[in-house]
Protein backbone atom coordinates (compact mmCIF):
# COMPACT_ATOMS: atom_id res chain seq x y z
CA UNK A 1 0.00 0.00 0.00
CA UNK A 2 1.29 3.18 -0.46
CA UNK A 3 2.07 5.62 2.30
CA UNK A 4 0.85 9.47 1.33
CA UNK A 5 2.96 12.36 3.36
CA UNK A 6 1.26 15.75 3.39
CA UNK A 7 1.04 18.20 6.00
CA UNK A 8 -2.04 20.59 7.10
CA UNK A 9 -5.02 19.89 4.66
CA UNK A 10 -5.65 23.81 5.21
CA UNK A 11 -2.33 25.07 4.07
CA UNK A 12 -0.63 22.53 1.92
CA UNK A 13 -1.48 23.39 -1.65
CA UNK A 14 1.15 20.99 -2.88
CA UNK A 15 0.23 17.71 -0.67
CA UNK A 16 -3.45 18.47 -2.29
CA UNK A 17 -2.12 17.50 -5.84
CA UNK A 18 -1.24 13.88 -5.34
CA UNK A 19 -4.03 13.20 -2.47
CA UNK A 20 -6.58 14.06 -4.98
CA UNK A 21 -5.01 12.77 -8.09
CA UNK A 22 -5.33 9.05 -5.85
CA UNK A 23 -8.35 9.66 -4.75
CA UNK A 24 -10.71 10.65 -7.85
CA UNK A 25 -8.30 7.29 -9.67
CA UNK A 26 -9.50 5.03 -6.53
CA UNK A 27 -5.30 3.78 -5.98
CA UNK A 28 -5.43 3.29 -2.44
CA UNK A 29 -3.45 4.89 -0.25
CA UNK A 30 -2.51 5.45 3.67
CA UNK A 31 -2.63 9.24 4.30
CA UNK A 32 0.02 10.62 6.69
CA UNK A 33 -0.40 14.42 8.19
CA UNK A 34 2.40 15.80 9.77
CA UNK A 35 1.66 19.49 10.95
CA UNK A 36 3.29 22.26 10.14
CA UNK A 37 5.76 23.61 12.71
CA UNK A 38 3.60 26.76 14.30
CA UNK A 39 5.01 30.12 15.54
CA UNK A 40 7.30 32.95 13.89
CA UNK A 41 10.56 31.87 12.36
CA UNK A 42 9.79 28.28 13.18
CA UNK A 43 10.81 26.00 10.01
CA UNK A 44 9.09 22.58 9.70
CA UNK A 45 11.93 21.18 7.12
CA UNK A 46 13.93 19.41 10.11
CA UNK A 47 10.48 17.37 11.11
CA UNK A 48 9.95 16.96 7.32
CA UNK A 49 13.67 15.47 6.83
CA UNK A 50 13.08 12.49 9.08
CA UNK A 51 10.08 11.48 6.05
CA UNK A 52 11.38 13.01 2.86
CA UNK A 53 14.68 13.93 1.64
CA UNK A 54 13.86 17.67 0.58
CA UNK A 55 12.65 18.25 3.82
CA UNK A 56 9.20 19.28 1.77
CA UNK A 57 6.05 17.74 1.46
CA UNK A 58 4.25 15.61 -0.47
CA UNK A 59 6.21 12.43 -0.34
CA UNK A 60 4.81 9.26 -1.54
CA UNK A 61 6.55 5.97 0.03
CA UNK A 62 5.87 2.59 -2.18
CA UNK A 63 8.26 -0.13 0.12
CA UNK A 64 11.71 0.88 -0.08
CA UNK A 65 10.96 3.68 -2.76
CA UNK A 66 10.62 7.31 -1.63
CA UNK A 67 9.33 9.62 -4.34
CA UNK A 68 9.66 13.10 -2.64
CA UNK A 69 8.19 15.58 -5.49
CA UNK A 70 4.07 15.94 -6.82
CA UNK A 71 5.42 15.22 -10.64
CA UNK A 72 7.59 12.80 -10.04
CA UNK A 73 4.97 10.64 -7.90
CA UNK A 74 2.91 11.59 -10.79
CA UNK A 75 5.49 9.91 -13.05
CA UNK A 76 5.82 6.81 -11.28
CA UNK A 77 2.41 6.50 -10.53
CA UNK A 78 1.97 6.36 -14.21
CA UNK A 79 4.25 3.77 -14.78
CA UNK A 80 1.10 2.10 -12.52
CA UNK A 81 -1.68 3.89 -13.72
CA UNK A 82 -1.77 4.52 -17.20
CA UNK A 83 -5.42 6.62 -16.22
CA UNK A 84 -2.66 9.45 -14.72
CA UNK A 85 -2.18 11.00 -17.85
CA UNK A 86 -4.45 11.44 -21.08
CA UNK A 87 -4.65 8.49 -23.37
CA UNK A 88 -3.67 10.77 -26.32
CA UNK A 89 -0.46 11.48 -26.91
CA UNK A 90 -1.27 15.25 -28.02
CA UNK A 91 -3.66 15.44 -24.55
CA UNK A 92 -1.05 13.81 -22.53
CA UNK A 93 1.98 16.21 -23.93
CA UNK A 94 -0.39 19.20 -23.21
CA UNK A 95 -1.23 17.59 -19.52
CA UNK A 96 2.59 17.92 -18.95
CA UNK A 97 3.35 20.81 -20.30
CA UNK A 98 0.85 22.43 -18.05
CA UNK A 99 1.66 20.56 -14.97
CA UNK A 100 5.53 21.62 -15.63
CA UNK A 101 4.19 24.90 -15.71
CA UNK A 102 2.03 25.01 -12.69
CA UNK A 103 5.12 23.14 -10.48
CA UNK A 104 7.59 26.36 -11.61
CA UNK A 105 5.67 28.85 -12.58
CA UNK A 106 2.19 31.46 -11.26
CA UNK A 107 4.49 32.55 -8.52
CA UNK A 108 2.37 35.44 -7.92
CA UNK A 109 -1.01 33.95 -7.76
CA UNK A 110 1.08 31.70 -5.42
CA UNK A 111 2.24 34.73 -3.14
CA UNK A 112 -0.52 36.49 -3.63
CA UNK A 113 -2.93 34.15 -2.82
CA UNK A 114 -2.32 30.89 -0.66
CA UNK A 115 -4.15 27.94 -0.13
CA UNK A 116 -5.95 28.87 3.02
CA UNK A 117 -9.38 27.39 3.26
CA UNK A 118 -10.27 28.88 6.00
CA UNK A 119 -9.89 32.24 4.54
CA UNK A 120 -13.55 33.41 2.43
CA UNK A 121 -13.27 37.09 1.34
CA UNK A 122 -12.53 38.88 -2.13
CA UNK A 123 -8.98 40.37 -2.79
CA UNK A 124 -8.98 43.81 -2.09
CA UNK A 125 -6.67 44.43 -5.20
CA UNK A 126 -5.90 42.54 -8.31
CA UNK A 127 -1.99 43.89 -8.94
CA UNK A 128 -1.36 43.71 -12.98
CA UNK A 129 1.33 41.01 -11.95
CA UNK A 130 -1.63 39.06 -10.70
CA UNK A 131 -3.72 39.75 -13.14
CA UNK A 132 -1.19 38.52 -15.87
CA UNK A 133 -1.00 35.09 -14.06
CA UNK A 134 -4.70 34.93 -14.04
CA UNK A 135 -4.86 35.69 -17.83
CA UNK A 136 -2.19 32.89 -18.45
CA UNK A 137 -4.10 30.58 -16.53
CA UNK A 138 -7.75 31.30 -18.48
CA UNK A 139 -5.69 30.88 -21.74
CA UNK A 140 -3.98 27.91 -20.71
CA UNK A 141 -7.02 26.00 -19.14
CA UNK A 142 -8.82 27.49 -22.22
CA UNK A 143 -6.51 26.31 -24.69
CA UNK A 144 -7.30 22.81 -22.75
CA UNK A 145 -11.41 22.57 -22.93
CA UNK A 146 -11.09 24.04 -27.04
CA UNK A 147 -8.56 21.44 -28.02
CA UNK A 148 -9.15 18.14 -26.07
CA UNK A 149 -13.37 18.86 -25.57
CA UNK A 150 -13.09 18.95 -21.83
CA UNK A 151 -14.94 18.85 -19.63
CA UNK A 152 -11.96 18.12 -17.62
CA UNK A 153 -9.01 20.45 -18.22
CA UNK A 154 -7.29 17.64 -21.19
CA UNK A 155 -10.53 16.04 -22.10
CA UNK A 156 -13.44 14.04 -20.87
CA UNK A 157 -11.28 12.25 -17.91
CA UNK A 158 -9.61 13.45 -14.87
CA UNK A 159 -5.96 13.22 -15.39
CA UNK A 160 -3.04 14.38 -13.30
CA UNK A 161 -3.32 18.20 -15.22
CA UNK A 162 -6.75 19.16 -13.10
CA UNK A 163 -4.97 17.09 -10.13
CA UNK A 164 -2.20 20.12 -10.34
CA UNK A 165 -4.48 23.04 -10.88
CA UNK A 166 -7.09 21.67 -7.98
CA UNK A 167 -5.23 23.89 -5.38
CA UNK A 168 -5.90 27.05 -7.41
CA UNK A 169 -9.77 25.95 -7.86
CA UNK A 170 -9.94 26.55 -4.00
CA UNK A 171 -8.00 29.77 -4.44
CA UNK A 172 -10.03 31.44 -6.81
CA UNK A 173 -13.12 30.68 -4.52
CA UNK A 174 -11.50 31.77 -1.13
CA UNK A 175 -9.98 35.47 -2.90
CA UNK A 176 -12.63 35.35 -5.42
CA UNK A 177 -11.02 36.18 -8.32
CA UNK A 178 -12.57 37.17 -11.38
CA UNK A 179 -12.35 34.12 -14.12
CA UNK A 180 -14.52 33.58 -16.99
CA UNK A 181 -17.28 31.35 -17.29
CA UNK A 182 -15.46 28.55 -18.92
CA UNK A 183 -12.84 29.03 -15.91
CA UNK A 184 -15.49 28.94 -13.15
CA UNK A 185 -17.06 26.34 -14.10
CA UNK A 186 -14.25 23.70 -14.47
CA UNK A 187 -13.57 25.17 -10.73
CA UNK A 188 -17.16 24.41 -9.30
CA UNK A 189 -17.08 20.93 -11.09
CA UNK A 190 -14.00 20.26 -9.45
CA UNK A 191 -14.94 21.44 -5.70
CA UNK A 192 -18.02 19.61 -6.51
CA UNK A 193 -16.07 15.99 -6.19
CA UNK A 194 -16.69 13.97 -3.21
CA UNK A 195 -12.79 14.12 -2.70
CA UNK A 196 -12.47 17.91 -2.78
CA UNK A 197 -15.29 18.23 -0.27
CA UNK A 198 -13.73 15.40 1.52
CA UNK A 199 -10.59 17.52 1.74
CA UNK A 200 -11.67 20.63 2.63
CA UNK A 201 -14.19 19.50 5.34
CA UNK A 202 -11.04 17.67 6.72
CA UNK A 203 -9.19 21.07 6.31
CA UNK A 204 -11.17 22.69 8.22
CA UNK A 205 -11.14 20.12 11.73
CA UNK A 206 -7.52 20.48 11.54
CA UNK A 207 -6.57 21.82 15.22
CA UNK A 208 -3.93 24.72 14.25
CA UNK A 209 -5.21 26.43 11.03
CA UNK A 210 -3.63 30.21 11.52
CA UNK A 211 -0.20 31.24 12.34
CA UNK A 212 1.60 28.84 10.76
CA UNK B 1 13.18 16.52 -37.29
CA UNK B 2 12.82 18.35 -33.63
CA UNK B 3 12.84 21.97 -33.28
CA UNK B 4 14.20 23.65 -30.17
CA UNK B 5 14.06 26.98 -29.30
CA UNK B 6 16.06 28.46 -26.96
CA UNK B 7 17.25 31.80 -25.93
CA UNK B 8 20.98 33.31 -24.92
CA UNK B 9 23.61 30.52 -24.66
CA UNK B 10 25.43 32.94 -21.86
CA UNK B 11 22.46 32.82 -20.04
CA UNK B 12 19.83 30.64 -20.19
CA UNK B 13 20.00 27.87 -17.61
CA UNK B 14 16.70 26.53 -18.78
CA UNK B 15 17.45 26.19 -22.26
CA UNK B 16 20.92 24.43 -21.64
CA UNK B 17 19.40 21.55 -20.02
CA UNK B 18 17.08 19.95 -23.39
CA UNK B 19 19.90 21.26 -25.44
CA UNK B 20 22.56 18.93 -23.38
CA UNK B 21 20.23 15.92 -23.15
CA UNK B 22 19.29 15.80 -27.25
CA UNK B 23 23.41 16.77 -27.57
CA UNK B 24 24.61 13.74 -25.90
CA UNK B 25 21.80 11.12 -26.51
CA UNK B 26 22.83 12.00 -30.05
CA UNK B 27 19.15 12.55 -31.30
CA UNK B 28 19.49 15.17 -33.71
CA UNK B 29 17.63 18.25 -33.58
CA UNK B 30 17.48 21.64 -35.31
CA UNK B 31 18.68 24.78 -32.71
CA UNK B 32 16.49 27.81 -32.98
CA UNK B 33 17.82 30.76 -30.63
CA UNK B 34 15.82 33.82 -29.56
CA UNK B 35 17.84 36.60 -27.78
CA UNK B 36 16.35 38.25 -25.46
CA UNK B 37 15.29 41.51 -25.50
CA UNK B 38 17.96 44.21 -24.13
CA UNK B 39 16.85 46.88 -21.76
CA UNK B 40 16.23 47.88 -18.35
CA UNK B 41 12.26 46.96 -17.99
CA UNK B 42 12.33 45.40 -21.53
CA UNK B 43 10.80 41.96 -21.19
CA UNK B 44 11.34 39.10 -23.65
CA UNK B 45 8.01 37.54 -22.95
CA UNK B 46 5.97 38.82 -25.70
CA UNK B 47 8.81 37.94 -28.69
CA UNK B 48 8.77 34.38 -26.80
CA UNK B 49 5.26 33.90 -27.25
CA UNK B 50 5.43 33.83 -31.03
CA UNK B 51 6.63 29.94 -30.37
CA UNK B 52 6.29 29.37 -26.52
CA UNK B 53 2.39 29.78 -25.43
CA UNK B 54 4.25 30.38 -21.95
CA UNK B 55 6.40 32.80 -23.41
CA UNK B 56 9.52 31.09 -21.69
CA UNK B 57 12.37 29.08 -22.99
CA UNK B 58 13.18 26.02 -23.98
CA UNK B 59 10.13 25.12 -26.11
CA UNK B 60 10.36 22.26 -28.55
CA UNK B 61 8.67 22.09 -31.68
CA UNK B 62 7.53 18.29 -33.39
CA UNK B 63 5.75 19.11 -35.80
CA UNK B 64 2.40 20.45 -34.75
CA UNK B 65 2.93 19.29 -31.49
CA UNK B 66 4.56 22.04 -28.96
CA UNK B 67 6.51 20.92 -25.84
CA UNK B 68 7.29 24.24 -23.66
CA UNK B 69 8.62 23.11 -20.88
CA UNK B 70 12.33 21.74 -19.61
CA UNK B 71 10.71 18.29 -17.28
CA UNK B 72 7.35 17.88 -20.17
CA UNK B 73 10.18 17.83 -22.93
CA UNK B 74 12.28 15.17 -20.98
CA UNK B 75 9.18 12.87 -20.79
CA UNK B 76 8.39 13.43 -24.54
CA UNK B 77 11.71 12.41 -25.52
CA UNK B 78 11.53 9.64 -23.17
CA UNK B 79 8.20 7.72 -24.88
CA UNK B 80 10.37 7.68 -28.29
CA UNK B 81 14.14 7.40 -26.54
CA UNK B 82 14.37 5.55 -23.11
CA UNK B 83 17.64 6.19 -22.55
CA UNK B 84 16.49 9.77 -21.14
CA UNK B 85 15.67 8.49 -17.83
CA UNK B 86 17.62 5.10 -16.20
CA UNK B 87 16.73 1.64 -17.23
CA UNK B 88 16.47 0.74 -13.35
CA UNK B 89 13.68 1.75 -11.47
CA UNK B 90 14.76 2.79 -8.76
CA UNK B 91 17.38 5.08 -10.30
CA UNK B 92 14.55 6.65 -12.78
CA UNK B 93 12.67 7.18 -9.77
CA UNK B 94 15.41 9.29 -8.03
CA UNK B 95 16.62 10.72 -11.17
CA UNK B 96 13.15 12.28 -11.74
CA UNK B 97 12.46 13.53 -8.16
CA UNK B 98 15.84 15.21 -8.27
CA UNK B 99 15.17 17.02 -11.47
CA UNK B 100 11.68 17.92 -10.28
CA UNK B 101 13.58 19.20 -7.25
CA UNK B 102 15.53 21.21 -9.32
CA UNK B 103 12.61 22.60 -11.54
CA UNK B 104 11.23 23.51 -8.77
CA UNK B 105 13.64 24.47 -6.16
CA UNK B 106 17.26 25.84 -5.31
CA UNK B 107 15.85 29.52 -5.68
CA UNK B 108 18.34 31.18 -3.67
CA UNK B 109 21.33 29.81 -5.89
CA UNK B 110 19.51 30.13 -9.20
CA UNK B 111 19.15 34.52 -8.16
CA UNK B 112 22.27 34.71 -6.15
CA UNK B 113 24.61 33.17 -9.02
CA UNK B 114 22.49 33.24 -12.25
CA UNK B 115 24.14 31.45 -15.07
CA UNK B 116 26.59 33.66 -16.71
CA UNK B 117 29.41 32.00 -18.81
CA UNK B 118 31.21 35.00 -19.11
CA UNK B 119 31.32 35.71 -15.08
CA UNK B 120 34.61 34.48 -13.91
CA UNK B 121 34.87 35.41 -10.20
CA UNK B 122 34.14 34.14 -6.66
CA UNK B 123 31.29 34.86 -4.64
CA UNK B 124 32.55 37.74 -2.20
CA UNK B 125 29.92 36.03 0.71
CA UNK B 126 28.06 32.75 0.84
CA UNK B 127 24.47 33.55 3.00
CA UNK B 128 23.12 31.34 5.07
CA UNK B 129 20.73 30.27 2.65
CA UNK B 130 23.08 29.80 -0.06
CA UNK B 131 25.06 27.71 2.21
CA UNK B 132 21.68 25.49 2.56
CA UNK B 133 21.39 25.40 -0.73
CA UNK B 134 24.52 23.96 -1.48
CA UNK B 135 24.05 21.60 1.17
CA UNK B 136 21.28 19.99 0.19
CA UNK B 137 22.59 19.88 -3.52
CA UNK B 138 26.01 18.23 -2.62
CA UNK B 139 23.53 15.24 -0.17
CA UNK B 140 21.10 15.12 -2.93
CA UNK B 141 24.38 14.31 -5.79
CA UNK B 142 25.82 11.93 -2.96
CA UNK B 143 22.62 9.95 -2.01
CA UNK B 144 23.01 9.61 -6.63
CA UNK B 145 27.07 8.47 -6.58
CA UNK B 146 26.34 6.02 -3.53
CA UNK B 147 23.10 4.61 -4.07
CA UNK B 148 23.99 3.92 -7.72
CA UNK B 149 27.32 3.91 -8.18
CA UNK B 150 28.09 7.18 -10.67
CA UNK B 151 30.04 8.04 -12.32
CA UNK B 152 26.71 9.97 -13.16
CA UNK B 153 24.37 11.28 -11.29
CA UNK B 154 21.76 8.50 -11.11
CA UNK B 155 24.59 5.92 -12.51
CA UNK B 156 26.24 4.67 -15.18
CA UNK B 157 24.86 6.56 -17.54
CA UNK B 158 24.19 10.03 -18.07
CA UNK B 159 20.82 10.93 -18.20
CA UNK B 160 18.51 13.60 -17.75
CA UNK B 161 18.93 14.51 -14.24
CA UNK B 162 22.61 15.14 -15.54
CA UNK B 163 20.69 17.34 -17.90
CA UNK B 164 19.10 19.13 -14.89
CA UNK B 165 22.24 19.69 -12.89
CA UNK B 166 24.23 21.48 -15.90
CA UNK B 167 23.68 24.91 -15.28
CA UNK B 168 24.46 24.14 -11.50
CA UNK B 169 27.61 22.85 -12.73
CA UNK B 170 28.80 25.90 -14.57
CA UNK B 171 28.09 28.18 -11.77
CA UNK B 172 29.82 25.98 -9.57
CA UNK B 173 32.70 26.56 -11.95
CA UNK B 174 31.67 30.49 -12.86
CA UNK B 175 31.27 32.02 -9.15
CA UNK B 176 33.86 29.05 -7.61
CA UNK B 177 31.36 27.71 -4.85
CA UNK B 178 32.94 25.12 -2.27
CA UNK B 179 31.85 22.02 -3.03
CA UNK B 180 32.69 18.32 -2.10
CA UNK B 181 35.49 16.58 -3.87
CA UNK B 182 33.06 14.03 -4.94
CA UNK B 183 30.09 16.74 -6.46
CA UNK B 184 33.09 19.00 -8.00
CA UNK B 185 34.39 15.62 -9.91
CA UNK B 186 30.85 15.85 -11.52
CA UNK B 187 31.18 19.41 -11.88
CA UNK B 188 34.62 18.59 -14.09
CA UNK B 189 33.10 15.05 -15.71
CA UNK B 190 30.25 17.52 -16.91
CA UNK B 191 31.71 20.79 -18.36
CA UNK B 192 34.41 18.00 -20.20
CA UNK B 193 31.97 17.03 -22.17
CA UNK B 194 32.13 17.98 -25.76
CA UNK B 195 28.64 19.37 -25.87
CA UNK B 196 29.29 21.24 -22.94
CA UNK B 197 32.18 22.97 -24.14
CA UNK B 198 30.85 23.33 -27.91
CA UNK B 199 27.87 25.55 -25.66
CA UNK B 200 30.47 27.24 -23.36
CA UNK B 201 32.39 28.60 -26.65
CA UNK B 202 29.46 29.26 -28.26
CA UNK B 203 27.84 31.71 -25.62
CA UNK B 204 31.23 33.32 -25.34
CA UNK B 205 30.27 34.51 -28.98
CA UNK B 206 26.95 35.82 -29.07
CA UNK B 207 26.46 39.17 -30.05
CA UNK B 208 25.09 40.15 -26.73
CA UNK B 209 26.11 39.41 -23.50
CA UNK B 210 25.68 41.46 -20.73
CA UNK B 211 22.66 44.04 -19.31
CA UNK B 212 19.62 41.79 -20.37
Amino acid sequence: MYKLWIANKNYSSWSLRPWILLKVLNIPFDENICYFEVGIGKSSHDKFKSFSPSGLVPCLVDGKQTVWDSLAISEYLYEEYPQVWPTDKNARTWARCASAEMHSGFSVLRQTCPMNLSHQSPLEKISRELQADLNRLQQLWQEGFTTFGGPWLAGAQFTAVDAFFAPIAFRIRSYQLPVSNAAQQWVDRMIALPAMQEWYHSALTEPVVEHI
